[in-house]
């Protein structure tokens, strides 16, 4: 198991992102990705999903900016397959991720033909027509499903991320457990399928959100969770990742934590 | 699953505590006990080991001047038989916790009987004869012999609490994952014993050892492991104690993490 981070930070529902993108401002936009593959993301996410008028033509600007500075590879992030066709078709950075498929049929058959045409890796949400998984029992039925299927489709197990769809504990107290207990039964079923997810939903509506996302991160890792869609500019956060993965066995001799030591991370 | 928490402060290898021990400062070792109970502690460990010379005598007056300020039970901590009796036989306040037996036979057969007598809760360290445990399976090897012993001569299940020996991953990368995979399988064959352990040594030999240990707290929770030797007066460390247990669904409508929020928890 190795960690992968997808930087969330070019992400139209951020004001001042959108603000430079409408602006075509390139140089904001540069380096919004630099510094995030500067504090260690493996793929930066573009996200301009709010701009639906001119969802692919941004895409587009976004992504020619983005590969003109940095070698990176992209995460390419919209319910839209015209805009993530949009994106792939000029992606030139290794193999793209696609965020993201889901189990709900519309959605499912017009995104696969681009999981295969573009051999990249995609994000697969737990979520079918029936809506948001609540148990642990329905996202594992609708993993096996969406995992089943991309298979005998030609997608590798290796190529898929499982994103378990996080909701928040504070409006049910085991929204936290069934997903960690869906994390460990996936991993133990498909031990080279991996799973991703966003952590931010858990905290919502509670204080201290930052540090609970934090623990949920690290609880997530504990059982076998291998990659974030997170800001790498959180120094803490990117501090739990670097102690995590120590701790879990998986950086011979520290040497890792040791290099994000020596480089200052930890905002303490 | 609830999180017990033993408080560790009362130990003669911390040169303060020696310091009033010797001089009999029995407002110090009273204070230092009541600011652990109010910080969140159930237990109280109470240790003067390094007190060699008169320690069954020294371990007397520890149990009756905490005891005449705080009705918290108390956990008495020694590798000697007659100072674990010295406290043991004088303890009042609730259910004794004895700290603790190992599959050492020598050990063993001297700390069984007291467990028996006292009705004690059991730290139970996988240790045996051979040594201390490296990998994974040592450690299941030695819980099933200690919890089978001691069960089988009518310890309840409830009252054991293992220590799978936590080592430094300085000296082997696989040191927390192995000690992470047995806490899993021991909770998983019995579900009604306890783990409990002391966090530091994980991070022996590492800088920010702190956070390293704040880290593995939380791993070892998201596993299953329900009782701590630590600190309370760490505030941050009682945090993610507080965060994690409401992350796991152990804490009905967030309440206890909302009170510890309005108490004043998290140093920031």
């Amino acid at each position: 198991m190795t960690i992968l981070i997808v930087g969330e930070l070019i992400n139209t529902s951020r004001r001042a992102v959108k603000e430079a993108v409408e602006a075509r401002d390139a140089d904001y936009i540069k380096k919004l990705a630099k510094m995030q593959v500067d504090a260690g993301a493996n793929y930066v996410d573009v996200n301009c999903g709010t701009l639906v008028n001119n969802e692919p033509e941004t895409m587009a600007w976004l992504v020619d900016t983005i590969q003109s500075y940095i070698n990176h590879p992209l995460c390419i992030d919209s319910p839209d397959p015209k805009t993530l066709e949009a994106g792939l078709s000029i992606c030139k950075n290794g193999q793209s991720m696609i965020n993201s498929i889901s189990a709900e049929k519309e959605r499912y058959e017009a995104v696969l033909p681009l999981v295969l045409k573009y051999r990249a890796k995609i994000v697969s949400l737990c979520m079918d027509d029936t809506g948001m998984p609540t148990a642990t029992d329905d996202r594992l039925r609708i993993s096996d499903k969406l995992i089943g299927g991309m298979v005998s489709n030609g997608v590798p197990e290796d190529d898929i991320y499982v994103d378990p769809l996080v909701k928040p504990i504070s409006t049910n107290d085991k929204a936290g457990i069934e997903v960690l207990d869906a994390v460990s039964e996936i991993r133990r079923k498909y031990p080279k399928v991996h799973g991703i997810c966003g952590l931010s939903n858990v905290s919502f509506g509670l204080p201290n959100r930052k540090i609970l996302n934090q623990i949920f991160m690290i609880q997530m890792m504990a059982r076998g969770m291998d990659s974030y869609i997170l800001d790498p500019l959180d120094k803490t956060m990117m501090g739990f990742v670097y102690g995590s993965t120590a701790l879990l066995g998986m950086d011979e001799f520290s040497m890792q934590y040791l290099t994000a030591h020596r480089n200052g991370l930890y905002d303490k």
